[in-house]
């Protein structure tokens, strides 16, 4: 993984700051320590699922499904998996009856996944598939040890994993809740991790990403008022549901009033997809209001790369430019190309560039979002691992519930 | 449809002014007469696709796509069709192969959708596509007249479809780009013109969505320095899609530099789904910057509707108060307490409510947000209807496809 700045700053002071911060910061903030963990518990657990079972039903929301998500959408098209993962993320009956006839019961494994033990999109989903389905091996449940319903999958005798201490659900992605699915799905969990530690390492142990990651973070924060969004265009279809996993991670963790002051702040984040969001979003970018920061993700080499043919098509011999051109330089060369045009304006840039598709990039990708989030929720004094502002409307559904 | 709106406006006279712009703009924007059409050229033309063939590939980016996906996603999972829709938008390798491994070439049908018949990515994919399957009866284009395309089309003996005169691709969702996709697919695009020209009729003949428009267009408009992102929050899975195509339609009609001035404008467009944002975006909205409005979406009747059955979870009793509870309730009950809670906040708010999941409510929630960007567009004195900040991005391409 390559990141390239195209902006400048000087201030080398508040960058060793944060990064004291950040080093503090490891000893309550459990998502640091997920690289080097021992996956020993999870292999094992995934070899106890027999091979008949084809199909994992996801019964999680926010940050249950997410990460998962986007590991296993990320690496989907690019190889035959062991299992289909299914995502029950919403409580629109209309979703739930097309996903659940999708499955297969007796070829399916349902993961219940909850922090606190009492979500109520997954509760609803789970009773309702619970009445349909009895088999009390069919459930494996991941939540945080002494929750509720820990203690009622132990009334079922069913397999219970739990969370590590002090993890955030959206920086979970490396724990548990998002290994235990991607693992049954055959996808290379350790490699996920080593990609991330790769990562981790060159930042704490003065790397190359080190100064990147903080001129960034300081860039980012000093200029949060002017550049109040932040945009990912990531140049890959697969990159379509890390760019949900970042959009959570990004608003819910730096949107919110200051530890210090009575200012709500925060960044909103967009997820583009490249080439596609430039006959969308790119015309506001380019011409709207100066508010925006946008790095570019780029893929290097393409498995399966394919070859613009040697064709030419009459009265549009124009395009005989594209002749003999791999799909993959093009969809770069328009990265480039709109990067370049960007860059005569007053618009602050940079670019990853990753390898190839495969679980390493990906999981150092992911670890590279966390540290940055976390960085600049330091620096513009926000508690970045809490989500208050959710409960307002959690508090009122109960009430609503109760009253009916 | 239904529209409230939670925020108060008084000032009348710029009402009427935009309405009268809006008016006489009908004379010389295309997409205003859609909802009239004559739609017998497109039935019969979906009529010559013999029955053999199941699935439609088509091929175009941004307003060529994002329509027909759009409806075509909103229906799909509430009956079977009569074909499936696949579309191709991305030059990304790994999307085309996936893509073309659920093709059956026998039985499927291409969709050639580029209105100046140059577009890049589309005329990559069907290169690579017609060397692969030069049956040319296979092929079908749309485009404008006279576009070097339908010359091509001609010299093949392809059947060519026309745009209208004056429809902008954002806006082309009531054309052949998007009837004629959701046609072969079996949707019924009568209903979807049906349901837009109610929405019409009530805007242009003083119904009751005159006003809420009027006032909504001239609140935003006035206020689009201080809330300039504004936020769809669609509760249910089906306008998944609808939020994208709402994105490109906002997002490069409204960010542009102003017609009388130099100033950049715009208004960042977001597309929410709940309540799977909740976990999400919704910490953002309810704690970060006060610069968002928000538009709830809401379908009163879902069809298959589902009940959470009621039994009692060992440990996890406090949840038995969502027992009995139709999935649909439950989802609408979320939207309000989310609704609720942020009117406590300093934040514009309105919802939009849809009595079911069908083509003429489809067709008038676009008609609806059409007008909606029009009005702010003539407000915010932008043209609405042109994007000329991504023509720097497509010249330097063009470059370097040259130079290569």
């Amino acid at each position: 993984m390559k990141n390239t700045l195209y902006f400048k700053l000087k201030n080398k002071k508040v960058q060793e700051e944060v990064f004291e911060a950040i080093v503090k910061e490891q000893e309550s903030v459990g998502y640091y320590a997920l690289p080097e963990q021992d996956i020993s518990p999870i292999v094992e657990f995934a070899q106890t699922i027999p091979d008949e079972i084809t199909q994992i039903a996801v019964i999680g929301i926010g940050g249950s499904s997410l990460g998962a998500k986007a590991i296993y959408e990320f690496i989907k098209p690019t190889r035959p998996l062991k299992r289909e993962l299914h995502f029950f993320e919403s409580t629109d009956p209309i979703n739930i009856n097309n996903l659940l006839s999708k499955l297969d019961f007796k070829k399916t494994h349902f993961l219940i996944i909850s922090k606190s033990g009492t979500t109520v999109e997954t509760f609803s989903i789970y009773k309702y598939i619970y009445s349909i389905n009895q088999n009390t091996k069919a459930y494996t449940f991941i939540t945080d040890p002494g929750s509720p319903l820990e203690k009622y999958a132990n009334s079922l005798q069913s397999t219970i994993l739990h969370l590590p201490n002090n993890v955030g659900g959206r920086f979970s992605v490396l724990a548990t809740v998002g290994l235990i699915p991607l693992a049954l799905a055959s996808i290379d969990i350790q490699a996920l991790l080593d990609g991330a530690l790769t990562l981790k390492k060159s930042f704490f142990e003065a790397g190359y990403i080190k100064d990147t990651l903080l001129k960034k973070a300081v860039y980012y924060a000093r200029h949060h008022e002017k550049y109040h969004i932040n945009c990912i265009f990531a140049y890959s279809e697969t990159l379509k549901y890390f760019c949900e996993w970042y959009v959570q991670l990004w608003g819910e963790s730096l949107g919110k009033r200051q530890r210090h002051s009575a200012f709500n702040v925060g960044q909103t984040p967009i997820g583009l997809i490249g080439p596609k969001d430039q006959h969308s979003f790119l015309q506001l970018i380019m011409e709207g209001s100066r508010d925006k920061s946008v790095t570019f993700i780029k893929i290097e080499n393409f498995k399966d790369d394919i070859v613009i043919p040697d064709i030419s098509l009459k009265h549009l011999e124009p395009l005989d430019i594209l002749n003999n051109l791999p799909f993959s330089q093009l969809i770069n060369m328009q990265c480039d190309s709109v990067l370049e045009a960007l860059m005569e304006e007053d618009i602050p840039l940079d670019t990853i560039s990753i390898e190839e598709v495969n679980e390493k990039n990906i999981g150092a990708l992911m670890y590279y979002y966390e540290l940055l989030t976390s960085l600049v929720g330091e620096l513009i004094d926000v508690n970045t691992y809490n989500q208050p502002g959710v409960e307002a409307g959690k508090l009122i559904l109960k009430q609503k519930l109760e009253k009916r």
